[in-house]
């Protein structure tokens, strides 16, 4: 019989946490039994699945079954534990969806006992630590007790750009300027959003904790913090990610990020330039036929990837297609545009498949 | 004394006619009379400048009075006619701001009579029709009869764009990705975007009539029609119009147009590179000077361009300056973000500083 595994869920409440608990129940993760932990508020709360969505409501600490099974969160639920309060002997794989200082200060010792997924940016840049995209470095996984989970941004990018970097002599160029969604910045970001719309509609004034400015009907060219060279760090992110992932230093990548008034799912708009001369019916036929894209680009139709209908979905959408009319060489340029959901393919769902590549499960 | 014009308005009621009444009014044109026109609803009421916004409301013909000044406008208002049963020989400057059928169909032959600014896109690819942004080239205006007004996109990001263009040995390459509001698609936008949004919050349908797909909490890759390169006319007209204005067939151009769901004000992602390195210092003080543009580029105190900011201004923001990495010689390279107020700048504006140019005031 199968392995099965006790998972942890680190952050189980946040934006991204909640979606990894739906992700492992919705891929049948061989789970023994799953823990919810959480930091703050949450902690002592007790969380179900209700209609496929993670809830958390009172009183949980009072019967502190903090064990349970899947089936357990679809029936009465189980108590959610502080992240601190966590014993690491009852763990085989933790998905850490928590601030990046908690993943920093907790993560390698964690690893000691068990497998350790971290979504936070806090191990993604040493050279010892993997980061991972499954389908573009899964054996990368090998058998590290530490692995890293990409930035949102990057991982929806990385689908198409590896198609092209593999098979068209490398990405030499690659330009981006994304199109990011409030829940990039948690539950909190959502909800700002949507008060802040509402309060701009009725002529209210809002007070923007999250945002540095208000989102409603606005655009805000920064995210995360600025850097030296004048770019966001969610910028570089993209590209020290990347070439990471990718493992070749060489494509030059330059990307800005900007956040948009839309709740769920990033857009990305792409120009690249391949070392070697492509057909675009090539191109496409390697979008078609990679694993974790899906292909809406049929312009005529009014087909082409949005958030309206990349949102909850687990391909990134892919369209736009077309060539770079910028490009000195147009035979090595493409132009794209990518939808994909930031809390799943960005986050949650990457994870997961970590840790089926980890359990020997991932297909 | 100097010459006072008679003035006419066509399509003074959508979303850029209104801007250019006021413009005009804010600007001082030396104005004799004023005329408004409209097609079809419009066309009857009567408006009125309250606020500094021109509105219109019933009973407008039963007075009769659509020769007025700009002091009937402030006080009891003037008469709106019908765009078909205007008398050329009463008009001495045309501002067009109506469909581009109707431009195409009467432009020329209103030109036999008075100066025709046209801001559709009807005669903007036509050679013998000048193109002008007054900030980069009013010599075209010369002694033209009908002058073109440029896409908004175009208009925008032209400001920048000739600094580099004229400054460091031509623009080589252009790459832009636009975030672009609602009320591009005039007044109707605007209500569809609002409308939407609140049937959006409160889990209402909403038909969308104007744009293709739901526009709240969403963003569009999508604007004007597809081309057989798989580029949209929107994409492709700051290629041809750009190119255009600069005189210039040269510089390689590529954009992606976006709807996103912001009200007012255009934003884009740029990034360029020129024939001669520079450096960055020149460029930001090019920017500095240049009339037109406000340099907003302050990351340490959250200072960048931004629809918030720029809405109802008559500078486009310039920010977020810095060299593009993605470059193969970041000397010769710039990526900024850009955002104006495309109802002024992107049309009005640009509009009425053509007139002035004509009337020998344009300063």
């Amino acid at each position: 019989m199968a392995r099965k595994f006790n998972v942890a869920v680190f952050g189980a409440t946040g934006a991204v946490g909640r979606e990894m608990v739906k992700v492992l129940d919705y891929r049948n993760f061989p789970i023994n039994t799953i823990q919810l932990y959480a930091s703050e508020n949450s902690a002592g709360k007790r969380a179900r699945l209700r209609n496929g969505e993670l809830v958390a409501g009172r009183n949980g600490l009072r019967e502190r079954n903090y064990f349970g099974t899947m089936q357990d969160l679809h029936d009465g639920g189980i108590s959610i534990q502080s992240a601190d309060s966590a014993d690491m002997r009852n763990i085989d794989i933790a998905l850490l969806a928590i601030s990046r200082s908690w993943s920093s200060a907790n993560a390698e010792r964690m690893a000691e006992h068990c497998l350790v997924i971290d979504n936070s940016s806090a191990f993604r840049y040493r050279d010892d630590i993997p980061l991972v995209i499954p389908e573009v470095n899964p054996d990368a996984v090998c058998d590290a007790r530490l692995i890293a989970n990409p930035n949102c941004t990057t991982a929806i990018a990385a689908l198409p750009l590896w198609q092209l970097h593999r098979n068209f002599g490398g990405l030499t160029r690659v330009s981006i300027a994304t199109y990011q969604a409030a829940s990039g910045a948690g539950n909190k970001g959502t909800t700002e959003l949507r008060e802040g719309t509402l309060a701009a509609l009725e002529g209210r004034d809002y007070d923007y904790k999250v945002f540095q400015h208000p989102l409603a009907f606005n655009v805000i060219p920064h995210i995360d913090e600025f850097q030296e060279n004048d770019y966001t760090r969610e910028e570089m992110k993209v590209v020290w990610e990347t070439r990471k992932i990718f493992g070749d230093i060489s494509p030059r990548i330059s990307c800005t990020c900007a956040r948009v008034p839309v709740e769920r799912v990033h857009s990305e708009d792409i120009s690249i330039e391949t070392g070697l001369p492509f057909s675009l019916e090539k191109a496409v036929n390697l979008f078609e036929a990679a694993y974790g894209i899906k292909v809406c680009d049929s312009p005529l139709d009014n087909l082409y990837p949005m958030p309206l209908t990349a949102a909850g979905k687990y391909d990134v959408e892919v369209g736009r297609i077309r060539r770079d009319l910028a490009s000195i060489d147009p035979e090595r340029s493409l132009k794209f545009w990518v939808s994909g959901d930031q809390l799943l393919k960005g986050a949650a769902l990457n994870a997961v498949q970590i840790a089926e590549i980890a359990a020997g499960i991932y297909k």
